[in-house]
């Protein structure tokens, strides 16, 4: 038996903002799994900001995705045939198998998922690599106090929202940044002290220093950019900078030379770190039982922009770069 | 009984690079010391890059000088007369009254100086704020561990210098950068693994490559600008950037926008991170121990530029900005 499964490819490297005409939808014929092996039918995948720089050829953290290749990402999918005796017909696995609707692979390279009340997509958000990233982030490397200030930008993305109510739980006074009325709402609903809509309020140094008049203690960054300089300004001495992402450069086909007044590190003894989520990994048990006690306590909840098919996966990536997504962006596969 | 002190004031707030004019010599009589007090003559004073920050009329960790007031700074003297039963005649004492050439205080604005076998002006520098942050800034922000590869930014200066030589006492392989082949020579004898004239090595990130083709685990940041740029581009994964001065800009009349690839602290998990020299307060005795002990065995050693007389003291000052010292800048008082 062979079933056919459609994938996305990286059919050229983007230059600057990713297009459509970078991918290419293509189909293969998936044979019948070898012993050990699983045949994995994908239920969801994730789209993340990350992946940009996977497709750049060059040396980082994770090798470069190749051209011609199926893209690699989280999916969450139902076990439709087993030849390892550690999973079943049925079971809830997560893997890197994304951006394709099928795949046989090692049972390895599988992750039974845990049962819980949450439904499988919060695996690729919420309860997964973006929950971790601002749950590793904020409490590690942020180090929150009660009576904290903390700033957020992309603050109704899946990582922002997620440190906007965990930074609340822990006692702080959060202002996130957003680039919609909406999203600024939806945020303020969740608890947010103050929303910030960075494309109508003008000066965002002058938004955020009347937002926090008495400056901020943490600065969760997944923009880069202005948000960063503005943050730099309104940072008291010793606060920590979160630094999780800069979407703003990603596509930047020549560096911004940002921010101006990065001096600040010296005079306010700022901490300015980044971090990779997989170095938080020994924190995931606490990291689970926290999330959903949380959930279940109603402090923490999520949004999804949900995109229908593989076929259209590269659009719901593109859509990162626009904030097109309100919480996490994910593509229904079946 | 009156004594005439010879002292430098701020004449008018330096744009950019501070000039002579910025600065005036006065001359004031001081009254008899009161009960509590103390009459010092100062015999060494320091210039220290940190002060143009206070020239600024702007906020800060320490407050701006007053315009037509005495600087203030680092200062080591010897005690003429004394109503205070905690001093005597001849004590070594330092304090902040530097810039003068005697002063009247409270006894508890002055600290008597531990006796060891280094020369009194040996507390403005290696045993004194400079020497501090060397080492505080290196073992408690930068973390060396054997092996490491050290960049240092400044590194014949008094605090460049420090770093350099606690980093081999301490295992690490050290590429200083330095501004002429005359400081290079001179770090390499004292066991810079490489030193880098930038002024002659063209491209600085090409020349730090080519030191240190493996990159770097920690950059001690006395420059800012090209040089942390050129430490951004060389950074291995979680390299720890000591930011302790960017004199490159301290002069800046519009900010410089840089490094262009700050992006590095996202993708190789950086930490960047300033402190002020008084945090490490409480290091104070194991300091004093280890690096009187490191200079009786030879491991540690400085250099002095002595520029003499109070009002030479502004021409000492401008020279830190372009480079006129190795190792310490000294005015000799008496």
């Amino acid at each position: 038996m062979t079933l056919a499964s459609r994938e996305i490819r990286l059919k050229r490297r983007p230059v600057g903002l990713p297009k459509a005409e970078d991918f290419e939808l293509a189909s293969v014929a998936l044979a019948a799994p070898q012993p050990g092996q699983v045949l994995v039918r994908n239920h969801w995948m994730s789209v993340d900001p990350y992946m940009r720089g996977r497709m750049y050829d060059r040396p980082s953290y994770v090798p470069p995705f190749g051209l011609g290749e199926a893209l690699q990402g989280g999916a969450v999918g139902v076990v439709e045939e087993s030849q390892s005796p550690g999973f079943s017909p049925g079971d809830l696995v997560e893997s890197m198998f994304g951006w394709r609707e099928a795949f046989v692979a090692p049972a390895g390279a599988v992750t039974k998922l845990p049962k819980t009340s949450a439904p499988p997509q919060a695996f690729l958000g919420i309860l997964g690599m973006p929950g971790m990233t601002a749950y590793g982030g904020l409490l590690e490397i942020g180090q929150p106090k009660p009576g904290d200030v903390v700033f957020v930008s992309g603050a109704a993305g899946a990582v922002g929202a997620t440190v906007c109510q965990i930074a609340k739980i822990k006692g702080c006074e959060v202002i996130g940044s957003v680039g919609s009325d909406d999203k600024a709402a939806w945020l303020k609903e969740r608890g947010a002290d103050a929303a910030i809509n960075y494309k109508t309020c003008g000066d965002l140094a002058t938004a955020l220093k009347a937002a926090a008049p008495k400056g901020i203690d943490i600065y969760f960054d997944n923009v880069g950019g202005d948000h960063l300089e503005a943050a730099l300004e309104a940072a008291r001495p010793f606060a920590r900078f979160v630094e999780c992402g800069m979407i703003s450069a990603y596509n930047d086909t020549t560096p911004k030379p940002a921010p101006r007044n990065l001096i600040y590190i010296v005079g306010k003894s700022l901490r300015m770190q980044g971090f990779i989520v997989t170095q938080f990994m020994g924190l995931k048990d606490q990291f689970i039982t926290d999330m959903t006690s949380w959930i279940a306590e109603g402090r923490l909840s999520w949004q999804e922009t949900v995109v229908e098919g593989v076929e259209n996966a590269p659009a719901a990536f593109l859509g990162l770069f626009t904030g097109a997504n309100t919480g996490k962006m994910l593509v229904k596969l079946a």
